[in-house]
């Protein structure tokens, strides 16, 4: 495999992605106390990163590209509401591969300036996942106007300039603490096991001894079994398959990309067979990392 | 199968499913010009209708469970953004079936007041499916500020209210008519292959004698292979798969819905034994519907 050109131990790779001064460059989506913010807290918290806040998803993938950052941290899924589809796409767009993982407990609040309450609200601001983790909660107030937001973070920002009693944001407890807000009602999402699953992206690719996760992304020929062929390879080597994610091939309606996500390390001689025997069958084929799988992180 | 009722033509089915005066009462999400009112009128052109809004998907659920309609019609999938989760999840949640199916090119258009010009422009409303359709347009003018809407033809009723010419709506060429506004760039989507698939739902299960198209959700127990042996029946049966579609499991974070979709009609007996098969291997398992494939029309 051509893309699979050194294997490190985590150490020796942070070594060499450091500025001059020691420290990490490392880009991330939103705004301080968003979840992928935290997420790269968590991550990076034994290294000296210094930290850089994109607005858009792919922005983090330019700074990479203009090797202004080592390292990119972004939302790839959540456990209630699935995948995130752009980041699949950026994933396939550019050459980029991922080196770890961390899943983190989301918790959504609704929060407000201090002293106002439930009775006084009439517009929620949110990202529109945040908006869909509350559902549930929301329904009883059905005269709330809800308006979406880029971010659960940026709305509370705005919810603390704007100072007004009628007005509340759907976010993270950590965002209250930033802009001095109250928490109103806490854990407000339906699922109590809410998880996000960030993935973190180099411009290299990395292989730590400790990798025991694989992703790739493939398109297959439209045909009758062309799936269940790639998955026999997997079983015939006792490969477990973590997730197949489908996203549509864009000039192909109703063909799609195959993102898998299978446990193992590229040193297992078996795991190697099968991905070479994949890659022969694939009309398109994308080794996307092998990383060390994220444990479920409560915040 | 027990859902497997009774094996109707399309003809039978719709006089059993019409009001006393004759009409068919049928349900969508949405305002009159939206793609899924388009989607209504073309399914059911030849038939004499009469069509209710409703403001969210599960409303549309929830009135045919009322049985206030006899179908709703639900977009479930575009073919450059993907899936739509939400109706999924509702698929899964209440126990109806589809019994039809129709594919919509879909094109997004700049709408402003008469005489507005692109100069003029600095609010722009849409639904966030128009936005992510229209990216690459939208990348030219990086000063507008763009406001997400519930949806695409009621962001292009709200511009013709406000008149004013630094407004304008992504939505269709349709609600351009509807609401006397002009199209000041037509075709603005990135994808000029851009097809949006509905599906028609009904409480009763229906299998129309030229039905070719088979869903089904399931579950599997968690272990290596498991998806694999499900798949095998197909292939061993020369099924066609269609798609698969992983949707998160609520309370098990990681752990995924598999929606799949496949050529057939359930006289075919291989067919009946694949079903039977898989059933038995599944955790959770439920049949979606057999009915005709929508061709891809367009508007």
């Amino acid at each position: 495999m051509g893309a699979l050109k050194r294997v490190t131990n985590k150490k020796d790779e942070l070594e060499e992605k450091t500025c001059k001064n020691g420290q990490i460059k490392v880009g991330y989506q939103g705004v301080e106390g968003s979840f992928s913010e935290q997420a790269m807290r968590k991550y990076f918290e034994e290294d000296d990163i210094s930290s850089s806040p994109f607005e858009t998803f792919e922005d983090v993938f330019q700074a990479l590209k203009d090797r202004e950052i080592s390292y990119g941290i972004l939302p790839i899924e959540n456990s209630s509401t699935g995948g995130i589809g752009e980041v699949y796409s950026l994933l396939r767009k550019y050459d980029f591969y991922i080196v770890g993982e961390m899943c983190i407990k989301i918790t959504q609040n609704l929060l407000g300036i201090k002293g106002s309450k439930l009775e006084d609200i009439e517009e929620v601001y949110s990202h529109p996942q945040g908006f869909e983790q509350s559902v549930e909660f929301l329904k009883d107030y059905p005269h709330w106007k809800l308006i979406p937001y880029k971010n659960t973070a940026i709305s509370a920002k705005y919810i603390r300039e704007e100072n007004s009693k009628k007005k509340a944001a759907i976010a993270s407890k950590r965002t209250a603490e930033l802009y001095h807000l109250d928490i109103i009602q806490q854990n407000i999402n339906f699922n109590q096991d809410n998880y996000t699953r960030f993935i973190i992206v180099s411009a290299d690719f990395d292989v730590t001894t400790d990798a025991d996760k694989i992703s790739m992304v493939i398109s297959l020929p439209h045909k009758p079994g062309s799936l269940y062929q790639v998955l026999r390879y997997f079983a015939e080597n006792h490969l477990n398959m973590l997730k197949i994610e489908s996203r549509p091939i864009l000039d192909r309606p109703w063909e799609y990309f195959f993102y898998i996500d299978f446990e193992g390390n590229l040193q297992n001689p078996h795991l190697k067979k099968a991905i070479d025997q994949i890659e022969k069958k694939s009309n398109f084929f994308k080794l996307l990392g092998n990383y060390r799988k994220g444990r479920n992180i409560n915040q």
